[in-house]
């Protein structure tokens, strides 16, 4: 197959009008994309990889899931910052043994999630490559001044988190200990497979101001919640107890899994993780469109970051998270 | 090292203050970044793979030309356009082997990039890979309306190229029959390894709209053109003699190399190809900031893309550019 062919393919599975939303006011198939930016918005730009081997596995993950993954990883970005996604660019490098079946199956879960999350595909770049290598920019916008960074977390805020954590990881587990995938979209491994980014909570966060500071949970809390709190030069308390950990304890148990450790240093969950001004935190709903919105610590003054046990011992959070370098 | 060392040393690299620039609100070390687009102006996005083994050889390439170029090459698609590059994002993957003195000079190099091309870097994405793997995505904005498509090309236009045709392809030729690279700063591989985008006259090009259709010069000519033709629904008529060759052919014809054959399918050199409707035609100089601007032919109704040899035979132009899916 050669580049122009596969461009075409991309061009028939997202539709023959790439330029069809009113932003993208050009889409494929020129040196570059145009896209028009709304009154009053700013544009938060962000870029994920999503590789072979390092994020999904070619036996392992069905090829719609590393479609779906690749596109809703990078919008979480978007959510974390309370904006809306409006296009993205896909780089895919294949090996020509996956430019048939695979591809189209890739193409499919892409083509889910981009009309899931209203993010259109607005260019790339393709090339050939024995490993199957994927770089997804996601384009969006947030009303000026109104995104939420990292950096604004202060002293006595309370810390939050969505959803339940631990979930994603699970569901890897699960994954790797199959010969094959049976049920892809089971409730366990769903969450790891098909994320979902939390585009509507994040949104809301952002325009009721009830948020201090925030991001989205890649990497597991504890190696996620030091970056919030070194941008905003604070340090936090969690409670142990409080923090949400998977529904099923049954099966996680089964598999021999400790549920605190799951939820504190699983990866992958991409759900949000933002602080709250004490006197806001009224204001604040358990939960959000049926996602739970659990108060889980506060953020303290020192750099440190401390776990609280239920008999009320601290120990140091230590970073279990994900990390790509760490040997 | 760790991830958060390793963008610890690109930050080191590209100053302390990320958000150095009056429209890069925020720039790394958050989940994304935040872009403030001026008034009346639309957003140009493009993204490039730069990939060891496919556009780089790790033992060839000097890695401050592997981060030059990486830039150099998604920002000629911003001058491809009409427009001017903004900030970029860049997505590296490294061995672990790579993370000291390839990583500080592929640094350097990227760098004096960013600054010729007063393009700073807002956000990215790092991860650890055998391969060398890199993805820079540019943001370039350009005055609303006012960008140059591939489409725009009418029959009976005029076809310009800029500069000479085939020196990054001798560069390469050369590049590939040395053990070393001893002066990687000669004329001959400089084309090849620190590329220029023609952003001045991209810009001018639009500016005056003076063209009516433009594109760059990345697999060569006979693989770019039929793609503005395509764009266009036209056909182009081709000059043989009249097609700019490289300005040193003693070097060339040395190494056995065809002129023509060079100028035709030569890639990576980064020019500009663009139409003039004929009328205009008077008003373009023969050269722009020193860099020759040659009409080469013209652009006809039919789809067919020929080349008039100088004893007026035509024959097909056949595609020789570069394609990494061709077997």
């Amino acid at each position: 197959m050669r580049e122009n062919e596969l461009i075409s393919k991309i061009d028939r599975a997202f539709g023959r009008r790439p330029d069809a939303s009113p932003e993208v006011r050009l889409g494929r198939g020129d040196d570059a994309a145009l896209f028009r930016p709304r009154a009053g918005q700013e544009i938060i730009l962000t870029c994920d990889w999503f590789l072979e081997g390092t994020h999904f596995l070619r036996e392992k993950h069905p090829p719609d899931s590393v479609g779906w993954k690749c596109l809703a990883r990078a919008v979480s970005d978007i959510a974390a910052m309370g904006g809306g996604p409006r296009c993205f660019l896909l780089s895919l490098a294949l090996p020509d043994t996956h430019t048939g079946r695979w591809l189209s199956k890739f193409l499919a879960g892409l083509g889910r999630a981009s009309r899931k999350f209203q993010c259109p595909l607005a260019g790339g770049d393709t090339t050939r490559r024995q490993e199957i290598s994927i770089n997804v920019t996601v384009i969006g916008e947030v009303q000026k001044g109104r995104a939420l960074l990292r950096s604004g977390a202060r002293p006595g805020d309370l810390v939050y988190v969505s959803g339940h954590l631990g979930e994603a990881e699970l569901g890897l587990r699960l994954l790797s200990g199959r010969r094959e995938l049976r049920k892809p979209n089971d409730a366990l491994t769903k969450k790891h497979l098909y994320p979902e980014p939390r585009l509507s909570l994040g949104q809301w966060l952002a325009k009721t101001r009830l948020a201090s500071a925030m991001m989205d949970l890649s990497d597991g809390l504890s190696g996620d919640l030091p970056r919030l709190c070194a941008a905003s030069g604070v340090g936090a308390r969690l409670e142990e107890e409080k923090i949400p950990p998977i529904q099923d304890p049954v099966i996680a148990q089964h598999y021999g899994l400790n549920l605190l450790g799951l939820a504190l240093h699983g990866g992958d969950d991409y759900e949000l993780l933002f602080t709250v001004p004490r006197r806001k935190a009224k204001l604040l709903p358990r939960a959000f469109q049926g996602i739970s919105l659990t108060p889980i610590g506060e953020i303290t003054k020192g750099p440190k970051l401390v776990l609280r046990e239920e008999n009320g011992r601290e120990r140091p959070l230590a970073a279990g998270g994900w990390d790509p370098f760490r040997s």
